[in-house]
C-alpha cells in the first residue's frame, strides 16, 4: 500500500453538510489521511470544529493562512487542501494555497467570477499542481460507462442531450428560517451569480459535458426566481447549442416539489442512446438502434472496463453518493503520487467551465433570453 | 341506453394505422354504429376498404364529396364524420362535412396552416356543429385527474411545466424504405409545417395547456432535422412563457432510440407537483409540499371525480391508449346527443392552437431560436 | 370482413362487474354482435338490464332456459354465449348451453367442484362445441411473447417459477358494508371452494402453466383468511413441484394494503429468464445468462410473431386489460368460424386445471399444509 | 472525537471479498483504526496481504492464535475482531477470540451447527463481550424506518411477510472455473448445510425478523440444486409461520438469471403494508388501507428519527451497502464505549437464529417438505 496522502481542510465545520462528505469521501479508499483543517471563517468555531474531529490541537487552525503557513514548514506537512467553503471564499483559499505549494481539492462551483477563474487558471498552469474540482457524479461508474461508450463510439454522432437537475427543498423560502444552506445558496453576496444555476445547473452541465465530449457554443437561459423575495434563480430553462451541430436542453430547478436530488442524463445519439439518473447511480439505460433496451448495472454484463476501475463491489450492491466522491479523491491521491492512470478526476478547466456556464447563463436570462457564447 | 350515433369516415382504409384506432375507440363503449366511409384519396382503394371493413356496398364511397352528399339525403344517414387522412387533407373534407351540416372529429393537427385554421374555426362558430380533435392523451383519466387537481387549486399557482414527447422510430431514414406512416409525416407537402413538432409536439403542448389551464404568451424553439436529408424536423427544443408568469420546456424527438411513445407530462406548482407519463397512464405521482410523494392509481384511493367519470373497469386494470381514445369518441356522442356533462373533448380551440404552436415554432426556429408570440 | 358472430349473456346485468368487461371485449374487435341477454338470476331485473343495453325486448329474456329455448330455433339465433354469473351458476348454465348446442364462453373458475368440472369436460367432448374460459390475462401480447420464447427452448429447461396476485381490496371486510362483488367472492356457496385462490390464484396458475407449458404434479397450500369472520381464504401460499423438476411458488392475496392488481410472473430457466407484471403489460423483461437485462416491448424489437398476432396498436400506445380480454373474444370467433390459427384461448382443460388447482390447495390446506397431488 | 476503536481481523485478505467491505465499512465514520490481521488461513499469504493493507509488520500475523496472545498483551492491543473467513471457520476464531477477552464482529451465518451456535452463545453470555453479527441490510435506513413503523403499530398485526433474495451468479456451474466465492460458497465442507439458504436466506430470514420483530414457529422448506452436480441448494421455496398467526414466504435463488442482489421484503399488516428492496434502498414504498401509496425517501418527508439517526447525508443522495454496514460497525463501536442508544446491530441471538434456519430448513427438505420447528 502506498503511504496515505496528507489532506488539510478548509471550510466544513460544525454545520456544514459538504465538508463532512469530503471527509467521508476522502477515508472510503484509505488513500488519506486528515491531518489539519480551518474548519471556518469563525477562528474560535474552526479551531472547535477541528478539536471535535480529532485534529491534534496545534494544526486546528483559526483561518487558513495560518495552516498554509504552518503546514508549509512541517516535514509532515499537508500535502493537499479541500475547500468546503461557501463559494465566494473558495478563490482566496484556492490561490493562496496554489501559491503556498499545495495541491489543492475544490467544490464547485470554483469561484464566482470570471475574472477569478481566468486568474486561478493562470495559478494552476504556472504552480504545476493538481487541482480538481469536485463535479463528483463524474466518479459514478455508470457514467464512466457512459463516457466510454461515447468515446468509443457507440452511439455515433451525438444529437441531442437532455439533462436535467430537479430538487425541492427550496420550494418554499427556507432561507428566511435561517437554514444554514438555503441562506447561503439564495445569496448573491455569497453564492454568486448562481443560485441553482450554481449549485446544481453546473453539475448538470458538467456531467453533460464529461459524458459526451461535446464542446459548448452557445446557450440561451430563461431563468425565474419563483419563490417571491428570492434574489437568485432557483428554476432555470436552458437551451444549449454544441461544435459540430449537437443540441441540449437544460432543467434545473430548485423548487419541484418531491424532488430530492433528481439529477438525470439522456443522450440520444446517431446509433444509440443512453441514461442515466443519479438516484439509480449502479444503472444504465442503453438502447441501440433496433434493439431492446438494455439495463447495464455496475459490476454487471455489459459494464466495461472504465466503469471496472471505480467499481469496488459486485453488482446489485448500491454504491452511492459518497463511494461516486470517494472516486474523485483517490484519482486526485494517484495524480498526487504520479501514478499512471490517474484518471478522470475533474480540473481547472473543468472549474472554469462551469463559472462560464453559470456567467453566461445570466447574461442571456437578463438581456431577455437570448443566444450567448459559452 | 341511447340510440347510436352514425359514424362515417374519411381515409384510414387499407395500410392506415389512426384509422382503425378510432373504429376501435367508436366501438368501445357502443356509442356509435359506423355506416359509410370513403377510406382513401384513391377511389377504388376507397370502396375496397369499405367493404373488407363490413360496409354497406352503396356506403363505401369512392371520394368523400360524393359520401356528404348521398349521406346528407338520407333518412338513416351519417351524423358525423372522422377525418383520419394525412395532415393536408384535413381543411377540405372538414370543411365540406361542416357545410354539409355533419359533426367532425378530426385526427390532429387539424390543419397545415393559420389561414386554415382561422377558416375552420369561423365554420364552425357558424355552423353550430360539433367539432372535435383527437387529442386522445387529454381523454386519459388520470390526465383528467391532473386537471382536475390544478383547477381546484391544489397545485397552488403554476410555476414550471415539463413536458416531452420522445419517440424512436424515424432515428433511421425510415421513409426511404417507403414505409407509409413515415413517408407523408416527412413530407411538407403533406405534413405542413412540422415534422416531430406537428406529429407529436402538438400534443404534448395541448396536454400542457389541457392539465394546467394555462395560456401560452410566447414561445422560443430550436428545430433540428438530425437524420441526412430529412426535410421536416424530426427533434424540437422549446422553451415556453405563459401568462401569468409561468414557464415550461417542451422537448419532442422522433430520434430518440429506445423510446416507443415517451410523452410524459410535469407540472410543479406552489404548493405540489404532479407527474404522468402516457406509457403509464393509470398512474399520477403527486407531491406536496412537506409530504412524501404519493401514487394515486386509476379507480384508486385518491382519484377524484372527473377521473372517474371516464373510468371503465377497477385499479389496476390497466386501461391503455384506445380507451383514453374512446372517450374522446363517447364525450363527443353526448356533446351531439345535446346530454348535459358532455364533457372535456378537445374542440376547435385546441385545433387552433395546435396549429399556432406549430407555425410559430417553425417561425422562431427559422429565425435563429427566438421568442415569438402563440 | 367475416359475419360478426351472434353474442349471447348469461348474467352481467346491473350491478355486475365482469359482464360489462366481456361486452367491451367482444366489442373491440368488431367480431361479434351481441343480439340477446338473460342478464340476471332475478327475472325483473334481467328484462330491465337488457332493455337498458340495447338488446330487442323479445331478445332480453328473464332467465336461460327460455333464451336457450328460443335461440336455438331462430334463424338468427345466438351462436355463443358468455356465462358471467357468480361462480355456482356457471354449471348450470354451460350444461345447459352445451345441451342445446351452443359454443360457450365462461368465466373463471370454471366451476365449484371437480364433478361438475369432469361432467362439463364430458359434455365438451360429446358436443364438440366451442368450450373457452376467460383466463384474460393469456390473451395479453407479452405474454404470448413470453411463452413462444420459452417453447422454443429459448430459457432451456425451466428451474422456477414465481407468480403472484396481490390486491388490497379486500383487506377490510368489505362484504360487510353490502358490496356486491366482495359479498359474492367471500360466500363459499357461491363462490365454491375457494376465495382467493378461486377469484385470483387461478389466472395465476394458469398464467404460469400457459407461459411455461409445464405440467403441475403436485402442491402444498398454507391459505389463511386474515379477515376476522371470513369463510373463504384471503390469503395463500403455495408452492409447486411440476413433472420433470421444475418448482414454483405462487402467493395470491386480497388483504395486500397498496396493490391492486399485482398479478406478476418470473420464470428462471437454465439459460434465461422472464419477468412480466399484469399492471404493466405491454412489457416484458428479458434475462440471458451472461447479457445485460432486456427491456422487449410489446410492437417494438425483439417482440416476435406470438406476440404480433395479438398487438392492435404500436410500441408504446399502451394496450390493457380489455385488449387481452378482447383477444380472447377474437380467437374464439376464429375457433367457431374453423379459420386456421385460431388461436391460443384458454379451453375446457384450462378450465378442469383451475378447478382441480382450487380443490388441491383447499386440501392440502385442511390438512395442515401437505403436498397433494393436482 | 472519541477514540477510535482498535480492530483487527481474521480472513479477508487477497482474492476475498467481504473483507474489503468490513474495512470500508469500518473507516466510513472514523471510528476504528485497522491495527492488525491474521488476514489468511495460510500464513505467508496472511503476512503479505496485511503488509498490502499498510499493518504493522509485527501485526500482520500468520494465524489467528498468534494474533490473539500478542495483542492480547499489548497496550494498544486490539480491541475487537472481524472474522471474514468462509463460514466452518468462523467457529474456532469466534470461540478464540472470546476466550482471549475481545469483542467480535462476525460475518454471516455465523457457524455451521447448532451445537456450535449454542456453545458460542454460552461463551458471549459468560464472557459479556460484545458480538455482532453483520446482517448489514438491517443497518441500512428506510430498513429501520420499517422497523420504527410496525414497532410503533402503523401496520396493526402482521399478516404476512414476503421476502426474496435472488441473485443469478451461479446460474452456472461458476465452481467449477475456480472462482474463489463460489468455490467455497457451493462447497459443503466449508460453507455448512446451506448454500443458498445460508448465503443470502439467512439474510432475508434476519430482514423479515427484524423488521416485524416476529417470531418464527415453523417452516417447511423445498430446497433444490439446479445446477447439475451442485452439493448445496441454489434456490429455495420456503413457507413460514410465526407465532400468533403471521405467516410468510421466502425465495432464495442464486440461480435467478439477471438479477444482481435482489433482497427484497414486504410486509402485509392488518392496517397498511411495507415494501423496500435492498436495490433501492433509500426508498421505502408505504401503503395504508384507503390512501394512495407513499413513497417515503430517507432524509426525506415521513422518515422517523430511527432512519435518521443511521442517515449521513440529504435525500436524493444515494447511501447504499456500504453505508449499512457502516451502520453495523459504528453501532458496534458505540457498544464497545458503552454509550448510550448504542444501537441495533445483530447480535448471537441473530446469529443463532439464522444457524437454527438453516439448519431447519436443510432438515425440512431433506424430508420431502415437510414442517419443521424453528
Amino acid at each position: 500500500m502506498s503511504a496515505r496522502i496528507r489532506l488539510g481542510m478548509v471550510g466544513g465545520g460544525q454545520g456544514a453538510f459538504i465538508g463532512a462528505v469530503h471527509r467521508m469521501a476522502a477515508r472510503l479508499d484509505d488513500q488519506y489521511e486528515f491531518v489539519c483543517g480551518a474548519l471556518s471563517s469563525d477562528p474560535e468555531r474552526a479551531r472547535v470544529s477541528g478539536l471535535e474531529l480529532g485534529l491534534a490541537p496545534d494544526r486546528a487552525y483559526g483561518d487558513f493562512t495560518a495552516m498554509f503557513a504552518a503546514e508549509a514548514v512541517r516535514p509532515d506537512g499537508m500535502e493537499v487542501v479541500a475547500i468546503v467553503t461557501p463559494n465566494h471564499l473558495h478563490f482566496a483559499a484556492a490561490a493562496a494555497a496554489l501559491k503556498a505549494g499545495f495541491h489543492v481539492i475544490c467544490d464547485k462551483p470554483m469561484v464566482t467570477s470570471l475574472a477569478d477563474a481566468d486568474a486561478l487558471h493562470g495559478l494552476v498552469a504556472d504552480c504545476g499542481r493538481i487541482f480538481a474540482v469536485t463535479y463528483n457524479y463524474s466518479g459514478s461508474a455508470m457514467v464512466r460507462q457512459a463516457r466510454e461508450m461515447i468515446a468509443a463510439g457507440e452511439l455515433g454522432a451525438i444529437r441531442t442531450v437532455q439533462v436535467e437537475y430537479s430538487q425541492g427543498w427550496l420550494a418554499t423560502d427556507l432561507e428566511a428560517s435561517g437554514q444554514k444552506q438555503a441562506e447561503w445558496r439564495t445569496d448573491p453576496a455569497r453564492s454568486g451569480l448562481g443560485g441553482a444555476i450554481g449549485d446544481i445547473g453546473t453539475h448538470a452541465f458538467q456531467l453533460a459535458c464529461f459524458t459526451t465530449g461535446l464542446v459548448p457554443e452557445s446557450l440561451l437561459a430563461d431563468l425565474q426566481s419563483f419563490v417571491p423575495g428570492r434574489r437568485l434563480d432557483d428554476n432555470a430553462h436552458i437551451l444549449l447549442r454544441f461544435a459540430g451541430g449537437a443540441r441540449g436542453m437544460l432543467w434545473a430547478s430548485q423548487v419541484a416539489h418531491g424532488q430530492d436530488n433528481g439529477l438525470r442524463l439522456r443522450v440520444i445519439g446517431e446509433n444509440a442512446s443512453l441514461e442515466w439518473a443519479q438516484e439509480e447511480p449502479d444503472r444504465l439505460w442503453v438502447a441501440r438502434e433496433g434493439q431492446p433496451r438494455q439495463l447495464v448495472t455496475r459490476g454487471g454484463a455489459g459494464a466495461g472496463p472504465a466503469a471496472g476501475r471505480v467499481t469496488r463491489i459486485p453488482a446489485g450492491h448500491p454504491e452511492g453518493y459518497l463511494e461516486s466522491f470517494a472516486t474523485i479523491y483517490t484519482e486526485v491521491a494517484r495524480a498526487i503520487r504520479g501514478e499512471d492512470g490517474a484518471g478522470l478526476y475533474p480540473t481547472i478547466e473543468d472549474g472554469v467551465a462551469g463559472v462560464r456556464f453559470v456567467v453566461a447563463a445570466a447574461q442571456s436570462s437578463a438581456e431577455g433570453g437570448v443566444w450567448v457564447r459559452v
